[in-house]
């Protein structure tokens, strides 16, 4: 592909237009980041003041996605994107999707941070969230970054984290139902919790859908769906045009 | 909006081109209902062959995701929609979206299906799920059909049942809780079908999501993240130019 393709258009502001598309997207992306962070903080530390706030917040990122489709909409009737630049448009409307869910499960942790039982919980109960969300928030962080910067090195080290993340919740989910079958007492502590890790999991997925989209953007080529060691010799191909791109 | 504005293109083929995308979705959509449909009765009835099957046939669905969104990007790039056109391509991405993660949340129930100790589970252990997801692959069948006839009342139908299971969800979770309070020998066997329950109201969602799309590809408006009531009157408002929707 040549990498100046996306320079090449007659209508003055095209540039400007798909650079404001991408930088409501990072808007959106830092909303949610911030939700999933402060969410995580209001269930381990039980602020439920915090926990209230998200709770009641996410009609903020669910507006930038409807915001978001209507500018993709605008853009491809009056600019007829082609090449990169199309994808790039595809790639907004499939990353604000993912985004917007993202707000939804931080909503959801803060939801659980209203109602689980803190007074019951102990060091034990959370040590697997904590290293979850960790993980996770490193995750999404880094998904963002490889977006903003179209990295696909980054993006391929996000997906290849996603694998992890499962295996560190699978893990967990199992520690979980050894302390429920300790004391059936903690059954409702334990389930908020596994909720909570399920919720991060998730967003753990979405961190890996954005940076497959960054891939197809980059490179041209759908990557989902396919093995880490497919798109690895995907890449290795494709390597010079990777190389060059902005 | 002109009930006509979609047939005036000066390009020979346009229309059929569009149908073609939209058939494919349905053909993707007729292939998760099926994932759906196939995994639930392996769940319940303790079918492991069908249950191997469904788990390793998601690539189906994958592959039809990436196909759809190639033939978008062609569609877009030669095509130049606008308008309904152009929403409708838009609804496409989005539709495809949430039909691959249905497939997803199928391959889970299949694989739920295969590691669950099905000489453990009793009726009332699996009463909850045979209701939700009665309840659930109607929507999904509901949501396709809304689609196929970009009918909107039926959209609207869907949306709403959508809180219903949400609700039955909920009912059934609180059972479960129950279930394994009073035999903690059960907690295995229960969580399996909180999974399977939970995957199923993710596939209510989908049916939503994708509702969601038919409306906003019909009226024009993006009637998400609003509540039902909003909905409804945007709905009023529009009837005359919905009742003229092909």
């Amino acid at each position: 592909m040549d990498p100046e393709e996306a320079t090449h258009h007659p209508s003055a502001g095209f540039e400007t237009r798909l650079k404001n598309l991408r930088d409501h997207v990072m808007e959106m992306g830092g909303l949610a980041e911030q939700h999933v962070e402060l969410s995580v903080r209001a269930f381990l530390d039980g602020d439920l003041k915090v926990a209230e706030k998200i709770s009641h917040a996410d009609f903020k990122v669910n507006a930038l996605e409807v915001q978001l489709d209507d500018e993709c909409c605008e853009f491809l009737a009056l600019r007829h994107p082609v090449a990169m630049d199309l994808r790039m448009v595809v790639a907004v409307i499939k990353t604000t999707t993912d985004l917007e869910r993202v707000g939804d499960e931080a909503e959801k942790i803060a939801r659980l941070a209203l109602t689980m039982d803190h007074s019951r919980a102990r060091k034990r109960h959370l040590r697997a969230i904590k290293h979850i969300s960790a993980h996770v928030r490193k995750m999404l962080h880094d998904a963002l970054d490889s977006y903003a910067r179209l990295d696909i090195e980054l993006a391929l080290q996000v997906i290849k984290q996603d694998t992890e993340v499962d295996q560190e919740y699978e893990a967990g989910i199992r520690q979980m139902i050894t302390f429920m079958m300790e004391d059936p007492r903690d059954i409702r502590l334990v389930l908020d919790a596994f909720w909570c890790a399920k919720a991060l999991e998730r967003i753990g997925d979405h961190a890996a859908n954005i940076c497959e989209n960054v891939l197809y953007q980059v490179l041209g080529k759908d990557l989902r769906h396919i093995s880490i060691e497919q798109v690895e010799k995907e890449l290795e191909m494709a390597a010079p045009q990777a190389q060059s791109a902005p």
